[in-house]
């Protein structure tokens, strides 16, 4: 008896109303896939989930890269993965690569979709965070969106994420007094003893945000580096200096709303204050990306830059993990391990 | 028996609530002014009026130069005046003059606060429209915060206004396709006949602003001038292109508002669109001011560039002039001739 070597995916199975549920996804069995010339066979071994996908599950909605889930078609994420088999004289079995591919045990990918990790950089699950979008979101946002310079007060909010961590790391390391805000105690102590930030704020536990944020920034805020929106924005926006920049990354509070959250119109503020609000996609930067995973691997060789990873183990906790974004308990980047490296 | 010359003053007689009436203000007779050492006896000439200066009017509000009306204190605004007698040995009998000055028939000021008008360069009450801080806005907020680029699509609202009149053209002369909104068929009409816009919209006889808007710029909007804010922010912010880039001028639907006025958080479409919003004041750009009015008159003198006053008559009719500015009335800049020149 010949043993069959188990495949599975992980589909959308109901587009989700607010925050996912296990009801949103359904494992299914499937058969290994066919290799065409040219293809890949691999192996996932570390799935990256993302608070932004939520919005990919809305109907219609799509992110920069025209990405877009469809019912009962699988989920993707940024994924490191092995060649297992190869089609291509660009790859070796063995290989390591990432890209963004689908919630499956096994799939088979075309080449020009896959780009090799460089395990010398950093260890290889980076490739999807501290070296991959979380990471150079981070990088982009605060260097070129947010233009910070030595001497800046920042705030960043989701400071303990995998964008937040990072960001708050190049501000510290960019000569800049940095106020991480997040939401248990665990994560701040996370952003205090951790990454030494100057200060680390629990919102859940703050009654008066916008109080908190002036007190812990004496002097105003220069730059806010947003990944959250919501009401914290408010707070932090309340205490900005002139000339302040704001550079918007992500909105979890608003992830699962069905409708544009409404709040206090910001005109008036940023004339009053010369300030600036903008958004950003990673890919905007695509063609720095190289000098950019250059750069942070070199912070954290040298020791200025940490990253830290929640590891969820398992191909069918993969939902699970996703799920839990939502409910902050995440410190870093919010991994599933779903198959060990063969050496 | 000696003629006396009247002197007379307005002042804030009750911090209006809302739209201001007729009882926010009074006119008083008041003695002539003492001339000290190095002062100046001027006699205002044109008068502006401008949206911006409804803030000042709240308690404890104040602008980037500090401004605050004091209740019983004469209002201030820009002002041309003529020097009437002089204590400074800068200044002669019969110089023009602009500042920042109270609502009076005479006043003296000190040198310093004083500049001079130069009446070769367009006609004198030019310095305080064209030439002052409406034009100084449209140009550094089309040319700085905008960053216009020849081929853009560009939308201001409040584009009959003595800003947005300004800042369209600015747009024009530099290649971009320009759409204005305003609030009468008159102004429509002066947008696309005078101005030579590509598309004047009517707000007030619009049913679906947002669908006007991507009918007038089937490619989508790339930089939006805001004068105006509120609801019609929102139909142009549902039109943007990304890289879109939203300079924020005055919000004058919002300047009778005592709480924030609440609407749809812009985040999300600034994170898809890659989008920037920025707030101003043009004393940001003080250092550029002598450049700027110089092109401003070489375009104005090369017919490139117009202005429009709306021009009222007499001192008395000031609280007036400047009450109508939010009933929409005024096409260009509304100004009060007070007095004539002495020749």
């Amino acid at each position: 008896m010949q043993t069959q070597i188990q495949n599975q995916q992980i589909v959308l199975a109901n587009r989700p109303n607010g925050v996912p549920t296990q009801d949103t996804f359904e494992i299914k069995d499937i058969a290994m896939p066919e290799l065409a010339d040219g293809d890949l066979l691999i192996k996932s071994i570390y799935v990256s989930v993302d608070p932004g996908m939520r919005g990919f599950m809305d109907k219609g909605d799509s992110d920069a890269a025209g990405t877009k889930y469809e019912l009962n078609k699988p989920i993707t994420s940024r994924t490191v993965a092995q060649v297992v088999a190869s089609n291509s004289a660009d790859f070796a079995v063995g290989d390591i690569v990432h890209g963004r591919f689908a919630w499956q045990r096994f799939q088979s990918v075309t080449a020009k979709d896959v780009e090799k990790v460089d395990p010398s950089l950093a260890p290889i699950s980076t490739a999807v965070s501290m070296l991959g979008v979380p990471g150079l979101s981070a990088y982009f946002g605060m260097l070129k969106v947010a233009n910070i310079q030595a001497g800046d007060t920042v705030v960043v909010s989701g400071a303990a994420g995998s964008v937040g961590s990072t960001a708050a790391q190049i501000a510290k390391i960019h000569g800049c007094k940095v106020v991480g805000i997040a939401g248990s105690e665990k994560k701040t102590a996370y952003l205090e003893d951790d990454l030494g930030l100057d200060k680390g704020i629990n919102y859940k536990t703050t009654e008066n945000m916008t109080a908190a944020i002036a007190e812990a920034c004496p002097d105003g805020v220069d730059v806010f580096f947003d990944n959250v929106g919501g009401e914290l924005f408010d707070a932090v926006f309340a205490n900005i200096n002139n000339h302040a920049r704001i550079a918007i990354c992500g909105q979890i509070a608003d992830y699962n709303n069905a409708e544009a959250a409404q709040g206090p119109r910001p005109m008036h503020t940023l004339i009053k204050k010369s300030a600036r609000m903008e958004g950003f996609v990673v890919f905007n930067y695509a063609d720095e990306f190289d000098a950019a995973k250059k750069q942070l691997a070199k912070w954290y060789n040298e020791d200025q830059l940490e990253y830290t990873e929640t590891l969820t183990q398992g191909f069918e906790n993969i939902p699970t993990a996703f799920i839990g974004l939502f409910s902050g308990e995440n410190i870093g980047k919010q991994m599933v391990q779903v198959a060990e490296l063969d050496s």
